[in-house]
C-alpha cells in the first residue's frame, strides 16, 4: 500500500481486522477455531507442559529443557517476595472501601513498585535488563493481587512459597492453602489457555506504550488499565453468576428463551473473534469435567441448552462458550473466591503483556496513528473574552 | 473501503497517516505549520485567551463567558487539595531515589487517588461523573507533581492556592513565589500551546483504553506511561541542555557544522508532522522575546545559525525550531527548574488526555487491531517434557 504523506488513510473503525504489525509470540485464527502460542496449539500446550515451560516459551522463543525449566522456576520463585517499602504501602492501597479491586490495585503497587526499582526506559536498556523487568513483573504480580485480596478480606497476607509452581503458589496465597494436584493442575491449564491471544486491546495498549521507548512497568500499567474496562472481556465470574441465575437444570430451557426474546446478552457465550467453538473453552469443558461434580455436569447442560434453544429459535445464528464460561467453573472447583476471577486471568496475562513489551523493543518505530478532524472549519477568529 | 473479515488490511507501519478514528477536539495541519484546538487557531487562542478558558473550551466545545470562566476556575481550584491518605503516601512515592521522576510518581500517586475514591467505568458514568472525573485529575495533577518535586528536592510541599489561576498556583507550587504578571501569563501561554496536539501516542493510549469501558484514571495513567518514552517528544530540557552546550554566540557556527557533520540529532528541532514552522514555537519565540535577557537573544542566535549552516551544508533539508526549544527557555527565564520542564508540559496535556478520553467514551466501540503473525507455521507438533 502507497503512503502518501498528507492524505491520511481511513481504516475500518476500531481499527478492526488491521495489522497494525507484525508480532511471532501467536495469533488467533477464528475461523478454524485455532489458537497457537509461537508455533504450538494453546490447547497441546495447556494439555502437556506447565505454566513454566509456556512462561520460557513466551520469553525465549522455544521450548525448555528439564533443566531450563527449571531454571526459570528458581528465577520466578526469587522474585515473587515485595520490598519491604511496597509491603507497607499495600495496607493503603487496598484501603479503597467498597469499590477496591486488586486489579486497580496491582496497577498503583507495580507503579510503586517501578519507583522504588528506578526501570529505565526500554531503550536505555539491554535485553537481560529487559528481562529482569519482565520476570519481575510476571513474578510480583500474583503476590501483590494476593495480598490486596486478604488485607480487603480482613485477612493477613501469606508469604509466597519458593518451592511451587506458579499454579500452587497462587492458589497458596489466594486461599492460604495448597489444594491436591489436580485442582493445582486444573489451575495451571486455565494460566497457560489464557497467557495470550492476539491482539486484545490491553496487549495493544502494551505495545503503543513500549513503542515509545517507555519501560516496561509504564507498558503493562497502561494495559492494566485497558483490561479492567467492560468491553475488553475476561471475566470469568459474570458467566458463574449466570449459572446461579438459572439455578436448576429444568430452568435452562426457560432461562435461554426469556434471554434471546429479551434480546439481552448470554453472557459466557459469543467472542469476537471465533466463529466456531473457541478452542480455549473446549480445553476448560474437560479439565472441569475431569474435576467432576455437579456444577461441571450443570455448565454442561446449558451449554447444551443454550445450543439448542438457539438452534430453534435463530437456526442462523450459532453461540458457543468462550474461555469465561468454563474458566469461572474451573475456578469456583478449584476454591478461588470468585473476586479474583478476573485476578487470576491478570497473573497469566501479565505474561503475554511482558512478551509482547519485550518484541516491541525490538521494533524502533513509534504506533501513532491520525484521527479525522470532523469539527467546524478552522481558524474561525477567537471571539474577544 | 470494504471490511472482508478474514483477511487482515495491512497498513503501513507504526499507523503513520492512518486515520483511526474522528475528533472534533483539534487537528494539526502539518504542511501548512497550523495547529487548532476545535476551531480556533491555537496561536490565537494562546496569545488572547486564559488557560481556564482553553479548558473549558476543550470540555464544554465552546468558549466560555466571563462568568462561566470564574465559575470553571472555582470549580478546578476547589479540587487541587490531596485527600490526606494520597497526602500521606507521597513521600514513599518520592522516594525513588536519584531515579525518581515526578512524572513516574504522578502515575502512581493517580492510581491510588483512584483506588481511594472508587473511580467507575466510563460507561458506568453517566456525563457529568465523568465531567467531574476529568476536572478532579487535571486539578490534582499540578498538587502531586510539585509535591513529588519538592519531596525529592528535599523540600516542603506548599499547599495550593484557591484564589490563584492554573499558571500562577503552578508556579507557586513548584518555586513556593508567584513571580510577576508577566512571567505568569509567558507559562500560562506555554500551558495553552501544549494542551493537546492531534494523535500524539499519549493521546492515542488514552484512547485505546477509553474505548474498553475502562475508567478515566486508567486511560490518563496508560498515556503517563507513553508521555514517558523518549520516543514520544516533548522533553524541553534537552533542547536547553543544547544551548548550554554551545555556551556562547561566537560558538554557534562550529557547533552545529560539528553536529551536522557526525549525524546527530539537534534536539530542540524538526518535527515528526510538520514540514514547516511549528507554530507553537513561533509563538513562545515571541514569549521568549517578550521576557527579555540574554538567553531569549542567545535562542534566537542559534536558531538562525541553525538555518543558515543547514542552507549552506544540506540545501535540500530545512529545519525548524520545534515546541520544546522555545519552551526550555521560557521555563527557564521563569524561574521553573528543569527538572520540572516535562511535568510542566504534562499539567497542560493532561487536559488534552482527558478531553479525548471524554469524546472516547461517547464512541462504544472498541480499538482493537490485529497482527500479522510471522513466526513458524502452526501447528507443530509440541515435543515431549
Amino acid at each position: 500500500m502507497t503512503v502518501i504523506d498528507d492524505s491520511p488513510i481511513s481504516v475500518p473503525a476500531g481499527l478492526r481486522n488491521v495489522a497494525v504489525t507484525s508480532t511471532e509470540l501467536g495469533d488467533v485464527r477464528g475461523n478454524e477455531g485455532f489458537c497457537h502460542f509461537r508455533q504450538y496449539s494453546v490447547v497441546e500446550l495447556a494439555r502437556s507442559r506447565t505454566f513454566e515451560d509456556v512462561v520460557f516459551l513466551f520469553l525465549e522463543g522455544r521450548l525448555p529443557t528439564a533443566t531450563e525449566a527449571a531454571e526459570l522456576a528458581r528465577e520466578v520463585a526469587a522474585r515473587r517476595p515485595l520490598p519491604a517499602d511496597l509491603e507497607d504501602a499495600l495496607p493503603t492501597i487496598a484501603a479503597g472501601g467498597a469499590t477496591a479491586e486488586p486489579l486497580k490495585g496491582l496497577r498503583t503497587a507495580l507503579s510503586l513498585l517501578a519507583d522504588l526499582r528506578g526501570i529505565p526506559p526500554l531503550w536505555d536498556a539491554d535485553p537481560a535488563t529487559r528481562r529482569e523487568h519482565a520476570l519481575l513483573a510476571c513474578a510480583v504480580t500474583p503476590t501483590i493481587l494476593a495480598a490486596l485480596h486478604r488485607l480487603q478480606a480482613g485477612l493477613d497476607p501469606v508469604e509466597p512459597r519458593a518451592e511451587l509452581s506458579t499454579a500452587a503458589n497462587w492458589l497458596h496465597l489466594v486461599t492460604g492453602e495448597v489444594p491436591g494436584p489436580e485442582r493445582v493442575r486444573a489451575v495451571e491449564q486455565y494460566l497457560i489457555a489464557t497467557v495470550d491471544h492476539g491482539f486484545a486491546a490491553s496487549t495493544f495498549t502494551a505495545r503503543v506504550v513500549a513503542s515509545t521507548g517507555a519501560d516496561l512497568f509504564s507498558a503493562v500499567i497502561a494495559a492494566i488499565g485497558a483490561f479492567s474496562g467492560p468491553l475488553h472481556g475476561g471475566a470469568p465470574d459474570r458467566a458463574l453468576a449466570g449459572l446461579d441465575e438459572i439455578g436448576s437444570p429444568d430452568r435452562i430451557d426457560a432461562w435461554v428463551r426469556d434471554k434471546v426474546r429479551s434480546g439481552e446478552r448470554i453472557m459466557g457465550f459469543g467472542h469476537a473473534v471465533y466463529r466456531t467453538h473457541d478452542p480455549r473453552a473446549v480445553l476448560l469443558r474437560e479439565v472441569a469435567s475431569g474435576l467432576g461434580g455437579e456444577l461441571a455436569e450443570f455448565a454442561t447442560a446449558v451449554e447444551a441448552g443454550v445450543v439448542e434453544v438457539l438452534a430453534e429459535l435463530k437456526p442462523d445464528r450459532r453461540l458457543y462458550p468462550n474461555v469465561e464460561f468454563y474458566a469461572g467453573v474451573v475456578m469456583e472447583l478449584c476454591g478461588i473466591p470468585r473476586s479474583m476471577f478476573t485476578p487470576t486471568f491478570a497473573v497469566s496475562r501479565m505474561v503475554g503483556w511482558a512478551a509482547h513489551v519485550l518484541e516491541q523493543a525490538t521494533e524502533r518505530r513509534i504506533i501513532r496513528p491520525v484521527a479525522r478532524y470532523t469539527g467546524p472549519p478552522a481558524p474561525q477568529p477567537v471571539p474577544a473574552p
